[in-house]
C-alpha cells in the first residue's frame, strides 16, 4: 500500500482527551475516531491489527477444539427472562423494543444465546464436551467509557462456551484454554500478561480467573505475593493482617465523647489521640434486590471492598444517597452500641474481630463512644468484607507482604457450572438414557483492548511499535527525495520485490521531508523500515533498521530484499520462542 | 474436522415454515437456527461459507484500492439528523436510548458514518479518489422478515464508500466496482446473476444498479428485453403500450350510469360490456410528508406502481386507510369529472394519454361516467406511473415484448452525488486552494444473501452443491464400517495425508449406516467424496464422487489423494474459467 493513499490523517499534537498512551497514538496515528462516547471507527492501520490479532484467537481457539460459529448482537428478552438476568443485569445492557413492539436487548455477552443453540443440537452424551465460539460484535452500555479503547460501548469479542458431562472435565477444558490464552498473548507479543483469580460476578459460577496486563496505567488492581506468585484481583484477594498491637487496659467502661465537628477520620483521630486502627468506621450500602441499606464496619485504617459485600449478602449493591437520616440511620456517626441489628442487615470486617477499647459513632451528631468492646458480638456478625492492603500477609504462604499492581484486564475465563444449563433447561442423554444437566464454562477476550493494552506495552513517545505477528506492514520503505529517479527507481522496484515475497509493505510515495515521513513511520509503527536515499544511494547502499531499534545497519542495494526478509524471519522468532 | 464432533443436528423433515429451498437446507443441514423472527445464529458449516465468501469479497474490494475499516453499529442520532435521515427513515431504521438519554440508532446503513469519518481525513484533492470499505453486522428492523437468510433483520454485509472530485471519476470508478461485483459472484460459484438499473430510493442520488439473481422463487421481479438486453427492476422499468385500437366514435355525451353492486373491475366491465383497458381506475395513496391523499389513474387492464408514484411526488406513500369518505373521497367510484383537481393532488398514467369514451367512477356510490375524454386533460398531469406488463415491449430497442423474470437481489450499487457530502458539509480543498463538495458512490453485498443464493442456484432434493470455491470443506471421507481395521487405518490415512495437503476435510468417523452417512454428506453438500468401505478395498480402491455428479470413479487406494487433488484444481479451474 502506498501511504499517499491511506486513509486516517496523522498529527503531532496530543490529543486533550488522552489519558493512557495508546488512546493518543491511536488517535495520533490515524488508527481511529470517536463517533460516539465510547464508539469508535477502525481506520485501515487499526482495522488490519485486529484482523491479525482475530486470526491469532482464531487459530488458537481452534486448536483446542472450537468451532466457530456466529450468533446474534440483538437477542430477545425471553432468552434473557429464562436465566433471570433480563431483570438482573443492570443498566448496562441495552434494551430496546422492536417495530412490533418486542422487548429485545443487544447482547454483551452469549450465555444465553449458546445454550439456545447447544440445548437442540447436543442431545446425547456422545457429542460433548465440545466448544462454540464467535468473534463478533457486543455493545455494553458503560456509564463511563474512557481510556480510548481499553473501555468502550461497542467492541469485538472472541467469547467461547464449552459444554460438559462432568466438572472435571470442565476443568481440565478450562486449563486447556488458560493455556491457550496465554499463547494468545504472547503471539501477540503482549508481554506481562498474568492470571489472577477473580470473582465471577454476573456470570455466576464458582472458579474463574482474568489475565492481566501488568501496566502502571491500568484501572484494575490486583494482589500479589512476591514469595509465593500468589495472585487475586481486588475484587476477591484476601490477605493476613497484623492485628492492632496494645488496644490498652482491659474492662473500661464504654464512654460517650462530644466530637463537634469530627465527621472526618483524621480530625477525629487527632481530636481523640488515637491511631486510625483504633477507630472503626461504617459504610453504608443499598441493597439493590430490596433497596434495604446494608451497614458495613470495618477497621479506620482499611477500606471496604464492595465486591466482596456484594457476594456476602448475594446482591448488587449501591452507595447509600439518601443520607437525611430518615431511613434511622445517623451518617457520619453510626456505631454498634444502641444499633438495632434486626432492623438493619449489619456486618463487620475480619479486622475487627477480638478487638475492644475501640473508638465508634455514637449513632447521634457530633457524638461518639470510646472503650467499644466488640468481643461481645455474635461471631456470624464478622465476614471478610475489606480491601486488601500492601500492609496485609499473603494468605497462601504467610511468608510476605503483599504487593498491589495497577493492570488492564485482557481476558476472563469462568467456570460457569450448571447456571445457565439448568435455568435454561438444557439437558443430554447419558449412556445410561437418564437426562442430566451439562456443566458449562465461557472464555472471553476482547480484541481492541488487547490492541490497545500492546501499545500500553510497546511504544515510545514517537508511536507504537508492534510486534511482528500483528504489525499492520511488516516493511515501511521511505523514499527519500523521490523525484530523484534513482531514487523512485529501487524504492519503486523494492515496494514491488518484497510485495511479491509475500510481505505487506507500507511505502512511503509522498514528496515530503525525512522528518516528516519518519514520524509518520514512528506513529505507524512498522516493525522493519527500509530507508532509500540520495545519500545512501552514492555509497550503493539502503538503510534497514527495525522500529524497536535492535537494528540499524547499511546493506548493499542487492542485498536489501533478502536481510529484510532474514530480519523479520528472526522477529516473527523472537516471538515464537515465548511459546 | 471429524463429523461426530460438529455441531448442528442433521434432519430429515421439511421445516415447515420454509417455502424456500436455501431456508429448508440450511436448517436441516444444520447451518443455523432462529433465534427470533429474522435473527440467525449461524453453525460452524454456514460460518465456515461465510467466512469464505468475506474472503472473497476483501479481495476483489482491495483490487479497486478498496481499504478496509470498522465502523460501528451503533451510531448517535445527530449523524443521521445532518443527512436528515433521522426523520425521513421509516420504523425499519431503529431507534433507541442510551442510558444517559442520549438517542441512539442501530446502523443499517453506513453513509453517515463514513462521511462523519472522511469529512476529517480527506481534506485536500491530493487524497482523491479513495474508497472505504467494512464487512460488519447490519441492523434493519423488519416488518415482515422471511425466506431465512433472504430477509432478515440482522446481518453480514459489505458495505462500500468511494469519494470523488468530479461525477466522471466515480462514474469511472462506479464501473470497476461493477465489475468487482461481478466477479464476486461468479468466485462464489453464483451464476444466473444480471444488473439492473433500479430505483435510488431511500439513498437518494442518481444512476444505481441491482444485482438481481435470476430464480423462480425470488420475491422481486424484473423486466428483461430478450431482443436488446434492456434490463430493470420493477420500480423503475418502463414499456410501450400498445395503445387502445377502436375507441369507439368521436363526440359522444358524457353519461351517467346506475351501476350498482359493479365495485370491481370485472363486474363492471361485464356489465356495462367493455374490455378492461377502456375502463380507468384509481388508487389513492397516503402521501407520507403530509399525510393528504394522493389519486392515481391507471387503464383498467394496468397496475399502479407505488415506486413510480413516491419518485413522481418526492415522498413516500402507504396505501390510503381511513375509506370512509370523511376525506372528501368518494372510494370505489373515483373519477375526473367533477373532482376537485386543486384540492387533491392527481395524476394520470401515460397509458390514458389520448384516450375518449372512457368508463370511469362518477364519485357517486354506485355510478359511473360513460365516454369521457381524457385529452381534455392538462398535459402536466400525465405521467409514468404503471407497471411493466408483458403486452408492453422494450423502451429501448422497440423490437420485443417485455418478459418478466424474478431474482434475488443481491448487491447493489449507487450514484450518491453529493447528497451527503453536502447535507453533511464534507469539503475538500481543490488544488487552487478553493472548497469543493466530494461526489460519493456507495456499494452494498449480504453476505448470507449471497449465501442462501448459492444455494437456491445450486442444491438438489438433498441439499446444496457447494462450489468449491465456497464449500464449507472441500473433501468428505465416509468410513464405511469403520469398525473394519483395514477401513479405519485407510480413512484416517487419507484424513491425515488430504489435511496435510492443505485441503479442509471433513471426516465421516461415526459408526452408522452408509445411508445415513451419504444423506448427512448429502446435506453438508461437500463438493468431492471419498467413499472408503470394505467392499472397495477388496478391489484395493476407494470411490471419488463429486456431489455435483460429474464425476464417480473408483480409485486405486494409493492414488486416492493426488486423484481429489486434481479434481479439486478441476473444479475451481472451472469456476477462474468463468472469470
Amino acid at each position: 500500500m502506498k501511504l499517499s493513499a491511506l486513509i486516517g490523517e496523522r498529527f503531532k499534537e496530543w490529543p486533550s482527551e488522552a489519558q493512557l498512551a495508546s488512546h493518543g497514538l491511536l488517535i495520533r496515528g490515524g488508527y481511529m475516531r470517536q463517533v460516539a462516547g465510547g464508539i469508535y471507527t477502525l481506520l485501515p492501520p487499526a482495522k488490519r491489527v485486529a484482523a491479525k490479532i482475530e486470526n491469532i484467537i482464531r487459530q488458537e481457539m481452534d486448536r483446542i477444539d472450537g468451532q466457530e460459529i456466529l450468533m446474534p448482537v440483538v437477542l430477545p428478552r425471553e432468552l434473557w427472562d429464562e436465566s433471570g438476568r433480563y431483570e438482573s443485569v443492570g443498566r448496562e445492557l441495552l434494551r430496546f423494543r422492536d417495530r412490533t413492539g418486542h422487548d429485545m436487548l443487544l447482547a454483551m455477552t452469549h450465555e444465553e444465546a449458546a445454550v439456545h443453540l447447544a440445548r437442540t443440537e447436543a442431545k446425547s452424551y456422545l457429542k460433548y464436551p465440545f466448544m462454540i465460539y464467535q468473534i463478533q460484535t457486543k455493545y455494553r452500555d458503560e456509564a463511563r467509557s474512557r481510556g480510548g479503547l481499553i473501555r468502550v460501548r461497542e467492541f469485538t469479542m472472541k467469547d467461547a462456551y464449552s459444554f460438559h458431562t462432568s466438572w472435571e472435565d470442565l476443568e481440565k477444558y478450562y486449563y486447556r484454554c488458560h493455556e491457550a490464552y496465554e499463547r494468545i498473548y504472547k503471539r501477540a507479543g503482549l508481554g506481562h500478561v498474568v492470571s489472577v483469580k477473580s470473582d465471577s460476578g454476573m456470570m455466576g459460577g464458582a472458579i474463574a480467573h482474568e489475565f492481566m496486563f501488568l501496566c502502571d496505567d491500568g484501572e484494575d488492581t490486583i494482589a500479589i505475593c512476591p514469595a509465593c506468585g500468589y495472585r487475586a484481583n481486588m475484587e476477591v484477594a484476601t490477605g493476613i493482617l497484623d492485628l492492632v498491637g496494645d488496644m490498652g487496659p482491659e474492662g473500661l467502661d464504654v464512654e460517650e465523647v462530644a466530637t463537634p465537628g469530627c465527621k472526618e477520620i483524621d480530625s477525629l483521630c487527632k481530636f481523640i489521640g488515637i491511631p486510625e486502627k483504633m477507630l472503626m468506621k461504617a459504610v453504608v450500602f443499598t441493597k439493590e434486590t430490596t433497596g434495604t441499606p446494608v451497614i458495613v464496619f470495618v477497621r479506620g485504617d482499611l477500606e471496604v471492598n464492595e465486591a466482596k459485600v456484594r457476594r456476602l449478602i448475594g446482591s448488587d449493591v449501591s452507595a447509600r444517597v439518601d443520607e437525611d437520616g430518615s431511613d434511622g440511620i445517623c451518617y457520619g456517626y453510626i456505631g454498634p452500641v444502641g444499633l438495632d441489628m434486626d432492623k438493619f442487615e449489619v456486618y463487620f470486617d475480619e479486622s475487627l474481630r477480638g478487638m475492644y477499647n475501640v473508638v465508634c459513632g455514637a449513632n447521634k451528631v457530633d457524638t461518639h463512644y470510646k472503650n467499644v468492646d466488640l468481643r461481645q458480638l455474635p461471631a456470624e456478625k464478622f465476614a471478610d468484607v475489606s480491601k486488601v492492603t500492601e500492609q496485609m500477609v499473603c494468605p497462601q504462604c504467610g511468608k510476605a507482604h503483599i504487593t498491589l499492581k495497577n493492570g488492564i484486564e485482557v481476558g476472563n475465563i469462568f467456570q460457569l457450572g450448571d447456571k445457565y444449563s439448568k435455568t435454561m433447561g438444557m439437558t443430554y442423554a447419558d449412556k445410561d438414557g437418564s437426562l442430566k444437566t451439562p456443566i458449562m464454562g465461557c472464555y472471553g477476550i476482547g480484541v481492541g483492548r488487547l490492541l490497545a493494552s500492546v501499545i500500553e506495552d510497546s511504544h515510545d513517545d514517537y508511536g507504537p511499535i508492534w510486534p511482528i505477528s500483528i504489525a499492520p506492514w511488516q516493511v515501511h520503505i521511505n523514499a527519500i527525495k523521490r523525484a530523484d529517479d534513482q531514487v523512485r527507481q529501487l524504492a519503486d522496484g523494492l515496494y514491488e520485490q518484497l510485495s511479491d515475497k509475500g510481505f505487506e509493505v507500507l511505502y512511503d510515495d509522498r514528496d515530503l521531508s525525512a522528518g516528516v515521513q519518519f514520524a509518520d513511520a514512528d506513529l505507524l509503527g512498522t516493525p522493519i523500515k527500509v530507508i532509500v536515499s540520495p545519500r545512501n544511494l552514492k555509497d550503493g547502499v539502503v538503510e534497514i533498521k527495525t522500529r524497536d531499534k535492535s537494528i540499524a545497519e547499511k546493506v548493499p542495494v542487492e542485498n536489501a530484499a533478502s536481510r529484510v526478509a532474514e530480519i523479520a524471519a528472526a522477529l516473527q522468532k523472537r516471538i515464537d520462542d515465548t511459546l
